[in-house]
């Protein structure tokens, strides 16, 4: 099942399942089983089998997309965590995962302008794998990290870098509005099947720039979800965004960055496309 | 005037205004002029005139002190920002501030135990001076970055060193529960005059480890709130601590370090004393 957090046509904010290019309204403006999917999440909705009878339907084109989760209460997002992208930046030998934050309000949902800002000429792409957290979770063990994950969906943590690279702390690189995209969908863990078989790409204007397996994470989710649990609390609605694969744009070489007009995709198996398209920032 | 978070005699979380060693209660126990410190900034409540009659009065002493602001949005957090610090640290010659993010729960109150993590052999202080956001901010300028402050508190960033230094990103090491000391007051802006006239005294069991003029600031408070809001859009009740200087356990030698018992006070002129004793976490 495909679950999304959207403005409905008439504007307002809900939240559905998507089924063959249709969305079932399940949030405010429709069954109202919960105000958004982070509250699905905390009412043990989210995943299980619904009754989506009398829903509103909207066609999927008719959306406007949020993030899929726009109000977590933690964003984590891990650094460095592919061999590929260790080698190209320089940051092989880690012994500890390397970890960041973002401010919720710096996320935007699928279709929506990733925003260049006035003050960057470095403007990066990060196709990543997110998931989202489904209970209390705190020195969680490697063994039952799983049980703690609700859903997965696709991530860009698109990137400012040379405010990233200012000092030796990246949250200024990270933290932009409108650099963070999620979606277009949260799907649950359970329809997922082994996550470590999916894979991601990346491609700007069409053309692959990352392409990877999630088995190629240097720390895997177990091992992610035991050290992120064994620092801070997360509860439902957390984000864990995992890290992103060797061929961003900074290494790419000539003509890597981002520019207005870019058309940037990450598409995870399973998990939908991403579709963000670069426009400069508007003062 | 000093304002508190705190939880009334009966339990109730509220917050007022401190005189004299007596507690007038302004919120949701109290007068209810609002629901915390946060919604009082928010509604332009506080640091105005107020009318204290018919507020319930406790003793200073039987309160228990919560964050003096529990439930801020954004906890931005600046590295090495006094000199003596960056020396002690290797850490001179930087061209842009270092900014790290807490997460509000990490944070408790005056007298409350710091909480040192089983997971560490390396617990650590650090006194600083956090700034309190009164209006929305965002691409402010130097000049007119000082309309933007509502107030003034301490603040403790226990840091836990060796998760701190794990990786390249410090987030781990700041933000386990319990390890963000915030007051014991909030003082609105208008009361303190200069802050750069302000003196920063951290003690551990009663000797001197760190004592430094907020003038002494590298990146000065205008300079942060212009680099902050440069990436990222404050709001009422976000908070900046704005840096430690030179003298945290660290580098101190031996002994240097915290551990169970410690009593770790941080004074700032004009905004009280901020007391945490180190207690060891149970699990």
């Amino acid at each position: 099942m495909q679950y999304a957090s959207f403005l409905a046509p008439n504007g307002s904010e809900t939240w559905g399942v998507v089924i063959d290019e249709v969305a079932h309204d399940l949030g405010p403006s429709g069954l109202n089983l919960a105000a958004t999917i982070r509250e699905s999440i905390e009412k043990g909705i989210f995943g299980t089998d619904l009754d989506l009878t009398g829903a509103p339907t909207y066609a999927e084109a008719e959306l406007t997309f949020l993030p899929s989760l726009h109000n977590p209460g933690k964003i984590i997002c891990i650094g460095v965590n592919y061999r590929a992208h260790q080698e190209e930046s320089g940051k092989t030998g880690q012994t500890a995962p390397t970890v960041f934050t973002r401010f919720a309000d710096s996320q935007m949902g699928h279709l929506a302008d990733a925003v260049k800002p006035a003050s960057t000429t470095k403007f990066d792409y990060e196709g990543e794998m997110a998931l989202v957290i489904g209970k209390d979770a705190w020195h969680v063990t490697e063994e039952d990290s799983w049980d703690y994950i609700a859903g997965y969906g696709a991530y860009n943590d698109f990137s400012v870098r040379d405010w990233q690279k200012a000092a030796s702390q990246w949250i200024p690189g990270k933290n932009f509005p409108s650099t963070g995209g999620f979606g277009p969908y949260l799907v649950p863990a359970a329809d997922l099947g082994d996550v470590n078989e999916l894979t991601l790409e990346t491609r700007v204007n069409g053309e692959t720039r990352q392409k990877a397996s999630v088995s190629d994470l240097v720390f895997t989710i177990p091992q992610l979800m035991a050290y992120v649990t064994g620092f801070t609390k997360l509860n439902p609605g957390d984000v864990i965004v995992t890290g992103t694969p060797g061929g961003v744009g900074l290494f790419w070489g000539e003509g890597g960055l981002l520019n207005a007009g870019d058309v940037v995709e990450v598409e995870i198996t399973g998990l939908g496309i991403l579709r963000n398209t670069v426009a400069n920032e508007i003062n």
